[in-house]
């Protein structure tokens, strides 16, 4: 993601638009897990996404502009544009999350706030034994399984942000998942081996 | 949620924060609820939930600022105020994306936009033969058992926004879920009570 130049951008308004809200989903629960782990390296993540989100708002919009006729199209283009805008700033509320982390000066409140709220972010180390080896997240679909979607995966000393379905899972990863704390409670006693079986089999 | 002279705030900051998070999130899923259902009522209670968001946060602001103590300490509260901030930036979009449907000039795009996404909003139906039937939000525990996330329940003529666990389902009640596509469909079958064993049974 290092070269903007070369950045990849979906060529309709629409696979833009789907490729704005989830990018904006996951800054925020990066943001969110960046914050709660002091991982500096999830906040540059979330910052470069930031910059990979306004490529695209950019496109969008230019696209979508180009898209009206006429005084009515003109007026419901807008409402796509005024939406863009919100997922725009939900994103910088992620970068100014991001931020922080690289600034080292939380206070140990905001990390009790996040453990603590609804939705949170847990570690969920797998063992060996555990039966979600060897399988892809497509397999497992944790997310409709356990409750907990996977944002990151941590495998030896690299980042894999935003996993994608063919990605598997190795002995000894970290998962960094979204969800409620049964749900992460759940998810690592499969992790851990205590539950031998997957919901789905 | 009318008289917000009367409004109960959370006591100490610790509260005021998580309620703070969790209603900022509770309101992106009602947001995009409103816009995908083109539902006012839940528009309305968006904005209602963005009044209540700024109370949250002055009162928040207030009690941090009267505890610092030194320089360090104050260093260390503004972060919890820059957080607070990004919280209330993204109930702000939240708010903008409400406005729209008041306004009704939503592009058909946006439907399409939000229901592709990888996480999305679902409406199920809940026959009266559906196993869900006189079970509390929490024997169910659909965010771990199914990867759904009831944010609103709509029974006959009225709306239950945000249920808490207490909450009992009724036949022919339709939940407002949030989950992946898999996730939604899947509490769907469960709903229309083709599918008889809850996976925690």
């Amino acid at each position: 993601m290092e070269e903007w130049d070369e950045v990849e951008v979906p060529k309709n308004v629409k696979d833009i638009f789907i490729e704005m809200k989830n990018t904006a989903e996951l800054m925020v629960d990066l943001a969110y897990s960046a914050v709660l782990f002091k991982e500096k390296e999830m906040a540059e993540e979330v910052l470069e996404l930031e910059e990979y989100l306004d490529i695209l708002n950019y496109n969008l919009a230019v696209r979508a502009v180009l898209a009206a006729r006429n005084m009515k199209e003109a007026e419901r283009i807008t409402s796509i544009l005024q939406m863009a805008r919100s997922i725009d700033d939900i994103s910088d509320a992620a970068g100014d999350l991001a931020k922080m982390v690289l600034e080292e000066k939380l206070h140990p409140l905001i990390t009790e706030v996040i453990l603590e709220s609804e939705e949170t972010i847990g570690k969920i180390v797998v063992s060996p034994e555990s039966v979600l080896v060897g399988k892809t997240l497509e397999e497992l679909d944790l997310a409709t399984n356990t409750g907990v979607r996977i944002i990151a995966i941590r495998r030896g000393k690299r980042w894999i942000f935003d996993p994608d379905e063919d990605t598997k899972i190795f002995p000894n990863d970290i998962l960094i998942g979204r969800g409620t704390r049964t749900a992460l409670d759940y998810l690592k006693e499969i992790a851990r081996g205590n539950i031998k079986v997957m919901p789905n089999e």
